[in-house]
């Protein structure tokens, strides 16, 4: 089958470009020489954590329980959920574990811990620590720290199993030097809050920090263990804004057919719109705005003239048109790809993924979505 | 089951709310003598139809071709695809028709008109008239009118069953009267297409207006055969924040569980994120900008003193307490439910709802997502 084969909306997914992508994660963070634990809350795939564990040890990190659970039936056991735990999750967490997960959660609260060693369950947990993005966690030199600590080991059984910080602000700088010093951030509170620890006669065997950007240029790991980057595995326009990757790095697109011309308006519409593309609108704090998404040719996968998604209604995108002559390109049912702002939103809107090689189908992969 | 008893988060459906805005809405177009066509685009399920449709004509609009597919398996027939059809999905269609679907498509081109006209399955035909919104359809003076309707009656066999628009940029209105005004805009363009079509010899039996907002303040539905709204089934805020409803209208919310205490940053955070919530912006529009949603007790449905989600992340969403007291009233582990911007896009993230009364979950019925 052929991508113009394709019923639209629909997702693609450049299996070329994801092994590229991978395969290049994999080799940069072995010439660190730190452990890769890629987070598949952007791909939700065991088709692509396939690929994304080549040559890596195994362990993956999740978003939701269910993704942990699809994981585990898939056989990679070694998780990390990397969303703060609350007490309600404790039994569906500690049913992975009977089942044989090797469940890692994270805590930034004490309380939280108390309830944790309180259960009974052998939940190894890791806590969360603020490197600047200050969106949870506690500081590294916080007084919190060692109170979950000390709340974990009143058990008896070692459960501290180590820290862990996300650098989610790698996302707001605009230039290489800027992720560099956020990297050198990540990693300062991250060891800081390990030392902290192992001062005070705790185990911290494992030490984890990451984001996209900051495993991209971040030039220093020492005393970091593992690094979690996520969108690497698909990148998307945002993240080529950045200048974290390139346009043509960008393996997830949206398959789209023309539905409309409206020539008053200088305006062709597709039959993408808000949900087969999302709302995100990460670019828009970029130099370069692309609305909703960067329009691309169907079978090179280019990008057409700088055209972008202006608007999104449900099930309508709206393209401008630099001039009328340009509507005889477009004919309705003719077909274009869009690239993404932000590719784990748009994903996230499809059952699965129609795998390209070239202008050829040659496979569906399924996500794991919800919760 | 008791709402506390589920897992987080989740989608949450006030059965009794819907129950109420269906019978409201079907009581106002009974009170103007006009058809309602329900448009399943937000709810997307069998469950809520069967309210939506009580005391109605049966007929449903839709959004996707896999809504389409999945209502005639549910035994509704009479559907209005809602979105501008393009010669690709010729197939899929004529499909729908063959298996019993008394489906109608809509096309705002001569082109499009033709391809159907040759394709030859029995297609019906509604020309979309643009009343305003400058989304997609033709002017109702436009010359491509009559060539529409010549396309198609050239193939021999009377396909062409109407004329239908929608009035979305009443979205935009911030009064009363300016939905008002929409509303007898939206009514003039359709009446006035119909007519030259009939004038100029052409049946024109379906003459199909509908937006939540025009269904709910339009005065005169004369000479329109059939109304669309599509949001009304939930509302939400935004519905709110333009008048159309109260926030006690609103039928569906997102349960979220308290995962950390910022307490530096006077901000806790719940396990609703831009997934859970969507990135829907709608109310940035309004007076009242409402974040990513509206922070509600748990239990009671009740707004908590204004509370709104400020920012979201994938799996986390960010509020903001006034003073750093309120940490008491919000334990981790401890849940409220939040109110979309728009319960189209919040409610496509999930696989289904968690119907409730009260604070008792009392089934659960499932969506049609993707397409």
């Amino acid at each position: 089958m052929k991508i113009s084969d394709l019923q639209t909306p629909a997702l693609i997914l450049d299996r070329g470009k994801v092994v590229n992508n991978t395969k290049m994660m994999t080799a940069r963070l072995k010439g660190h020489g730190v452990l890769m634990r890629p987070h598949m809350k952007t791909a939700k795939s065991i088709d692509v954590a396939r690929l994304a564990l080549e040559g890596n040890f195994g362990g993956v990190t999740v978003s939701t329980l269910k993704e942990a659970d699809y994981f585990l039936r898939h056989g990679y056991a070694d998780i990390v959920y990397a969303v703060c735990f609350e007490p309600g999750k404790l039994g569906v967490a500690a049913d992975l574990i009977e089942r044989g997960a090797d469940l890692k959660i994270i805590v930034d609260s004490a309380d939280v811990a108390r309830a944790i060693a309180a259960d009974g369950s052998p939940f190894k947990v890791l806590i969360e620590i603020d490197c600047g993005e200050h969106r949870t966690g506690i500081t590294p030199d916080h007084p919190a720290l060692l109170d979950i600590a000390a709340a974990l080991a009143d058990r008896g059984k070692g459960q501290l199993a180590g820290v862990l910080t996300h650098s989610g602000h790698s996302y707001q700088c605009r230039s290489v030097d800027e992720i560099r010093s956020v990297a050198r951030a990540e990693r300062a509170a991250i060891t800081l809050a390990a030392d902290r620890l192992r001062s005070a006669g705790y185990d911290c065997e494992i030490v984890s920090v990451g984001s996209t950007p900051t495993a991209i240029f971040g030039d220093n790991f020492d005393g970091v263990t593992e690094v979690r980057p996520g969108v690497f595995v698909f990148y998307d326009i945002f993240q080529a804004g950045l200048g974290v990757c390139s346009v043509g790095d960008v393996a997830v697109s949206v398959l789209a057919s023309v539905i409309s011309h409206q020539q008053e308006h200088n305006r062709i519409l597709v039959d993408a719109g808000g949900l087969a593309l999302s709302k995100d609108r990460s670019t828009a704090a970029l130099e370069k705005d692309l609305g909703f998404g960067l329009v691309c040719d169907r079978d090179t996968g280019q990008p057409i003239d700088g055209l972008t998604v202006g608007s999104v209604y449900q099930e309508h995108g709206q393209i401008t048109l630099p001039n009328v002559s340009d509507f005889n390109r477009f004919p309705i049912g003719s077909q274009v790809r869009i690239l993404p702002n932000h590719s784990c939103m748009t994903a996230a809107a499809y059952d699965g993924y129609q795998v390209v090689e070239g202008t050829e189908v040659i496979d569906q992969w399924k996500r794991c979505n919800g919760w």
